[in-house]
């Protein structure tokens, strides 16, 4: 069974995933890295950076469920690269040339283009489509392995209003943005479809996971 | 030293302290009870309605912070009575005879109308007033004790607004109810001046506590 999972989704407390004034310089905005320290700090996020040491506790555990199963991922317009990134035809992501992903990545825009391969297995696909439709895709595209719903909020949002969602890795961390873009605007009672479990981490955050029932 | 506290403030996971619609029949609107069921489901919910029994861990520990040490309460109009409560004078409050205050209780209103002694040690007054000249007041009649912020949403947020919370405990409950009252709407960088802590409970609901620096 391919599921559809989010993995690694971080929230400040009151419910940002993003900040205010997302460019090119900074992709999260006024939020800057805060949301992802917590995930830096781990020994998996210290080997993405080819360093050593790092925690190896409960946020490590989760951190590295980002890869394992994961066959293809889905991302909005607004992940891959900053407003107006789509009038630059040279803009590849924010990643450099080896992108962390390491599958075929679909990239959910109005402004379609030819598929861009990079390297270490990724490549980033641009269609215009709806949440079914994409999803459609990225799970043939993923050959039987689950798919990655790797934001932003927006597309996180639209994935669990249209039900697409089987699991989601939340983790909330204990700031208050303030401002940016919220996820959980419009989907009262989401949690009847799910079990629900919350872990808080000595680092601070708390990692909350929705699990569909059945899955 | 006598401390501004706010204790087992319950919010869902999208940040809601109260639902949508609160009448007569939902104190609460929409949300009902829900926020407020790992409250209930401890020994001292069990002890508050004269019950055996309730479950004895991290939930009901911090469930027994909301009296001691306590001398008076803050709390807003919205809290003591349905919208329109002001326009019936033999309103007293919604619980009944013997409210589980029993300390001076302070309701912040612009409808001045003459105390209230009720039994078991609880006071309305009913004060037009600036949350710090609330506070003031506050902390003369609890003479020498904490002063506990009750609520509701609106209440609690001008008081962290104005930095004079001292100590906060919430309870992020892990369903999402969409529409209501928000806590921490432009509330930006509080936890800069606070100590925070997260812990989970087996109930599913996770404590938060804000702890100002050197109180």
């Amino acid at each position: 069974m391919s599921l559809a999972r989010v993995q690694n989704f971080s929230l400040s407390l009151d419910g940002f995933a993003t900040g205010e004034g997302q460019r090119l310089e900074a992709p999260f905005g006024h939020a800057g890295e805060r949301l992802h320290e917590w995930m830096f700090a781990t020994r998996w996020g210290h080997e993405m950076l080819g360093q050593p040491g790092g925690t190896g506790g409960i946020d490590d555990a989760f951190a590295r469920m980002f890869a394992p199963r994961i066959g293809a991922e889905i991302m909005g317009a607004g992940k891959f690269g900053p407003p107006g990134w789509h009038e630059d035809p040279t803009w590849k992501g924010w990643w450099g040339a080896n992108p962390p992903f390491h599958t075929p990545v679909f990239v959910l825009t109005h402004h379609s283009r030819p598929s861009i391969v990079m390297e270490g297995g990724t490549t980033f696909h641009f269609i215009d489509a709806s949440p079914a439709e994409a999803l459609a895709a990225a799970r043939e595209a993923a050959d039987g392995q689950d798919v990655r719903i790797g934001g932003g909020p927006t597309i996180v949002r639209d994935f669990l209003a249209a039900g697409l969602v089987d699991h989601m890795h939340i983790v909330v961390v204990p700031i208050l943005l303030g401002r940016g873009v919220r996820l959980w605007d419009g989907l009262e009672g989401l949690e009847k479809d799910y079990a629900v479990e919350a872990t808080s981490s000595p680092s601070g955050v708390t990692h909350v996971t929705f699990t569909r029932a059945g899955v």
